[in-house]
């Protein structure tokens, strides 16, 4: 604890991945003041077809 | 906001995935009042090894 | 199926949820050609204290 | 009602699912006393790159 | 690992739950052959304002 | 762009969330190199009795 989930757009290379989880676990353990070793971390990747906002899917969008 | 998450069997084109971004951001703009331009819609795709009910898992099942 | 979930800034009413599953329920019927009663709805009531964007917890910005 | 999801590590067989749905079909039945025909289980599997803990991702990790 | 999240209608005790929990992480064990140490188990009650199906909001469904 | 999700035991104060999701957003600003605008943060408070680990649930075990 705590359960921490990042959803993203795909194609986040692994090495970014785990830079992020060192960075998130230092800083629920700043803020939260809790055990680094009770920390997890989920990602859940998007595609460009499964996200949209405004009244348009991502994939159909001219800015992306 | 809002954050709406769609879960659905795959096998959605795109086309269809997009069609429902505009329709779901129209419904929640006339119920909730809220600015179409803040809407996020998420689909997640099911598979059929990962989908059960009534205690079969619905690659197993006959009627599908 | 499908399942679809909604989190929404809290203070919606029982009315207003009323009328977005009908026509949550409706629009995915039209976009995915699927049986209207096999559509779930689920509500996520979010606090101003358990949202955050820009960097910032929504209850302590200006612009709400 | 209910409905379950188990996040697992990738890797589980289809077969494997199957015995878990029926397993936590009679699960719920049992604990909360709900028919088991209104019982829904969804499966995300864990890419070993989308997970991490004690700070690291699980797929740098020695132990696993 | 794994991490099962149960969504159910509000009204359960936490001996139902505590019940429930026991019930899980033993199917678990048995499907998946992982250590019953490692299984994490999440409860997310519903409102009946919070959940509907076949077009209608649950709190104003005859049938409950 | 991207969606965090922390799930934690409750008692967080309003400033310890605040202070994490500053410091979340700058952590995701410099691991993949995304808008701190486009941040999004959102906290589930876990009860005691909704929340369990190692088959037993939390608000029984003695370890706390």
């Amino acid at each position: 604890m705590p359960f921490i989930t990042v959803k993203v757009l795909e194609g986040k290379t692994p090495e970014q991945k785990r830079d992020l989880v060192k960075r998130m676990t230092a800083a629920v353990k700043e803020s939260f003041d809790v055990d680094a070793d009770k920390v997890f971390v989920f990602f859940e990747d998007l595609k460009p077809n499964d996200y949209g906002k405004q009244g348009e899917l991502f994939s159909f969008k001219d800015e992306k």
